[in-house]
């Protein structure tokens, strides 16, 4: 969480958000007001926070990780312009994303070009996420795979780890981070291309894949940027 | 700037840094010695950080963005593999990176797949980067462009939007943004592709290229994600 959030939430009257999140900041609320709906009712917590901000409300709209990747700051945006609310100020305070903290729990992977890409199917064909997914491993970028097991579809990173191997090689280091930066919740494990989907992958694991250069380094997963030492 | 970045701050006896990153976290310092090295002298600072905490002393170096993400956390454990220091403690604390700084500052273009990549060629050949924005421009991802003109060779962006340009139309929304979330420093522009270069760009900005989606609505820049609204 950064020093912003931290001064913006003491600030605001009303807080909204899904309700696993707003659990894991109820330990920093004091007086705020709490919004808290379920999961896939992102369109629900953006009208509701739209109608207290209306009001005249303070509202602060919480996303994990980054609301910037893949969160609540586009939706919002969306339902302001069809609500006609363009001019409503709006703060959109970047946070950091899963992809950095799970990369920082693994070592030094993001040393180099990644493609971040999720495979949840719900609002994206997947063979747009499967040409995606071959375009960049062609490419030789790092992978940072967010829900690499969406909603009952657990052929998915089968696939990714076939594609993938087409273009490189088998110990090619995977990372795997669950609840990443969540105290004793976070769970780390490298291992490889070869052998990564018979680990526990779930919708609160990460999965980063190195490229070419990507090696073990004692307990690290590290992508050189290519430093003479 | 995160929580746990001021808590350590706070708690350590020596800062190691570039200098102009050094500078910007200076009103956060109190007791802490601060060594500071120019630009490019990465290495140096890692042997003098591992060195110093060698001796026992707590230690933090600092990058700006996220460490992890083309920044100080690899070097630091290459170094340490070399000095055989691979069992010293060491905790990665990730930031808010550039693309997620600079995405807050234009609305919220990230909110579909996206690559990140670095146009600098001093430790990459400038093919094998041409040939990840021209993969990543044929998978339809959003780019988050780092070091955009790097080391006098201008001529880089504009390689990049002509490979781009084959892929998507001229008007699809670009974003430049300067130094993101440096208060009075920094400088938004959304533009769009066929006319980007025309603007200024230098090695503080980070360029954000649209897909096939991405829109302006209103004030912002959004890549929908696909909710029916």
């Amino acid at each position: 969480m950064t020093a912003r959030v931290q001064s913006v939430l003491n600030e605001v009257e009303y807080i909204v958000g899904y309700k696993t999140y707003v659990d894991l900041i109820k330990p920093f609320l004091t007086h705020q007001q709490i919004v808290a709906t379920g999961m896939r009712q992102e369109i629900d917590r953006c009208r509701e926070a739209i109608r207290l901000a209306a009001e005249g409300h303070r509202v602060a709209v919480i996303s994990s990780g980054d609301a910037g990747v893949y969160g609540m700051a586009g939706i919002i945006i969306e339902c302001l312009e069809q609500e006609n609310l363009l001019d409503m100020p709006l703060e959109i305070i970047p946070g950091v994303t899963a992809a950095s903290a799970a990369a920082s729990m693994l070592g030094a992977p993001l040393m180099h070009d990644f493609a971040v890409v999720s495979l949840s199917d719900l609002l994206t064909p997947w063979e747009v996420i499967e040409k995606r997914v071959r375009l960049a491993a062609e490419g030789d970028f790092i992978f940072a795979l967010y829900n690499p097991k969406s909603n009952g579809r657990p052929q998915h990173i089968e696939t990714v780890r076939e594609i993938v191997l087409r273009y490189r090689r088998p110990d090619t280091p995977v990372g795997l981070v669950r609840e990443a930066l969540r105290g004793e919740e976070s769970s780390v494990e490298i291992t490889t291309l070869e052998d990564f989907t018979k680990h526990k992958i779930d919708m609160l694991t990460t999965v980063i894949i190195g490229n070419s250069q990507t090696r073990i380094v004692g307990p690290y997963m590290v992508t050189p940027r290519g430093y003479k030492l």
